[in-house]
């Protein structure tokens, strides 16, 4: 019997746990809150991520052990190597939380990345906007997640609002200024590593963000297979370079045809929760073989798939059970504003199917905008 | 928050949890063993099913109750019926307890069954064996699955080994003679009903038995569409007639092209497992919409699939995970001759790819003879 540790209690690791329990895993989830949403499905232990004593009693009831939330204290997931195998590595983590490194890591790798440069002070600040230019963005180095830690910075005269907001984070956290990309497509790859360096992606996913959240994810991303390729080609080198082991997704612009790295995510990701129902294999079923060293699964598509992220409070479920392509995701959360509470995925044979169903769905719940551009891309494709 | 309440802890309360997570459902199982594998992921309260203390523990927390195990005394679901809403309802729960009334039932409906006798005494064994002929089965009432509780009878002499093996039992759960049926093919459809009457069955399912506890089952079955058709209404009539809520399996045996029912099982069903990855919806889901009062989703096959139980003890998993068809699913239980303790689906876009996964698996785990019989089918298909 082999029981999986998680650090963190939400969506991801209810999910790894749902769809790790076929494979005759147990799990014990490490949380804050005593009320996370991953308890109502594996027990746990609460407790902060630097309370020693917590972090031992759960290193000693787990063979192995991984995270739902990349932003646990990089010290917490050292601690814990010396203790029990921990996947992904702690380095690996570390370059993940860290924008600065990640960005040196994609430009040492010749993946292409918009410009950037570390801001420690507000003359810094005024030479970066300086040799970035505007439209730029400040960006905490650290714990920044879902658009939260940035500041939007429009005209050189923004730097002293972007300095307010900010600037007290410069010596704790740290700060980067990053150029503002006009792209035309989020993309992203979501792929896996396993102990052996063994690799696999999923199709390219396109996402849709609304206020900085993602909203939409369809697969396959409507791309020419070149592109793909080459997006798929920068994982691998990203998860070979960081001796990667799990899932991971890497965040990419699309601008004129050129892909621009944005964020590697060391972690099962929103955008791939459409694996679930659409591919071969789930993310989260090869998130945990890959951790233990299990033979990683297919992650071929079944189909077209869209998946809707509801945000804030559950919709009504009736209108996508009602539809045959329809599946519902309630993580069981209490309703919060700005918070992930549940997603749909709806998957079909062929594009335009999808694209008449998402239709219907965001008709009978009233998110109309939701859908639509991702209805525009499907249609246009067939067009 | 909706809370299920499932009597019986095994493999299918388990799926049940992991399949209704999603809905944002949670559960609480109940078993008299405090090791149940249910337990594993949903909360528990262990006790006798007579032990109304218990029974009303388990009342208070939940909103619906079902099962996973369907020789829960006929009483204790009717008392609880009286405190939540049970689906399937205590009636029709009894009906499929009873193998007299379940085949007097298939008998009133015009569903061609084997021929069959109550048997109360030694003297009505004699006299149904004279009506009945030979090869026949003793059988008792309730209570009986997977072969246990059954007597075969080749010849009229062996009339007093069967009454010793279960002459004592004709007073208390009861005794039924049945006709050996010589058929060439077994076939199950695993259906669902909701609430509100609407009925959806999944493509029929061949199946294979050996030592009377089922190894594989293959999806859709290889028979004509009037067949399948005749099948499925078949379980339809049954539905409506016991005002069922909820999934069910009927078995029914096939000789000469005619379809004989064997029985009914009032619950999720080993042999509609495969639906898990082999179709849009799978069982365990569809079950808790119906007992939910939710729109019931869609049956349609994804491709072809097999499934494949192990039995006793789990076999390397491996050869399977390696497969890109292959799902594996481990209970979590301890190892036990005779046990139910997982089973592996495979799942394939054609019938020949699906043959050559099972030749390999089958090879691989030196199970050759668990998946001759699928093989021969599947390429006889294309023959």
């Amino acid at each position: 019997m082999t029981t999986v540790g998680i650090l963190g209690g939400g969506q991801l690791a209810r999910m790894l746990a749902l769809s790790g329990a076929p494979l005759g895993l147990r799990f014990l989830v490490m949380d804050t809150a005593a009320d996370a949403c991953a308890g109502q499905f594996a027990p746990m232990v609460v407790g902060d991520y630097r309370d020693e004593a917590a972090l031992g009693e759960f290193a000693s009831r787990i063979d192995v052990a991984t995270f739902d939330f990349e932003n646990v204290p990089a010290e917490s997931a050292r601690w814990l190597t010396a203790r029990v195998p921990v996947f992904p590595s702690p380095r690996a983590l570390a370059t993940a939380q860290d924008r600065l490194a990640e960005k040196t890591l994609f430009r040492e790798l010749d993946i292409p990345v918009p410009e950037f440069a570390a801001v420690t002070s507000r003359a810094d600040l005024d030479a970066a906007i300086g040799a970035i230019g505007t439209p730029c963005i400040l960006k905490t180095r650290r714990l920044g997640y879902d658009g939260k830690g940035q500041f939007r910075i429009k005209v050189p005269a923004d730097a002293a609002a972007a300095w307010d907001a900010l600037g007290a984070q410069a010596q704790t956290v740290g700060l980067i200024l990053e150029a503002f990309v006009p792209f035309q497509r989020e993309l992203s790859v979501v792929s896996v590593r396993g102990r052996d360096g063994e690799f696999r992606a999923w199709p390219l996913t396109e996402n849709w963000h609304v206020d900085g959240v993602l909203s939409a994810s369809l697969a396959p991303a409507s791309v020419d297979a070149a592109l793909a390729a080459t997006a798929i080609d920068h994982a691998r080198k990203l998860a070979d370079a960081l001796d990667y082991v799990g899932v991971f997704a890497l965040e990419l612009f699309c601008r004129d045809g050129v892909l621009l790295a944005n964020e590697l995510a060391p972690r099962v990701h929103n955008s791939g929760h459409w694996t679930i129902e659409g591919s071969e294999t789930s993310q989260f079923q090869n998130h945990l073989r890959a951790v233990l060293g299990l033979p990683l699964g297919e992650p071929r598509m079944l189909g077209h798939a869209c998946m809707l992220n509801w945000i804030g409070a559950m919709p009504d479920a009736t209108a996508v059970l009602r539809e045959p392509a329809g599946h519902w995701h309630d993580y069981g959360k209490a309703p919060r504003a700005g918070r992930k509470v549940g997603h749909a995925t709806l998957r079909c044979d062929d594009p335009l199917s999808l694209a008449d169903a998402l239709a219907r769905v965001g008709s009978a719940l009233g998110r109309e905008a939701q859908v639509a551009p991702v209805i525009e891309r499907l249609r246009a494709r067939n067009a």
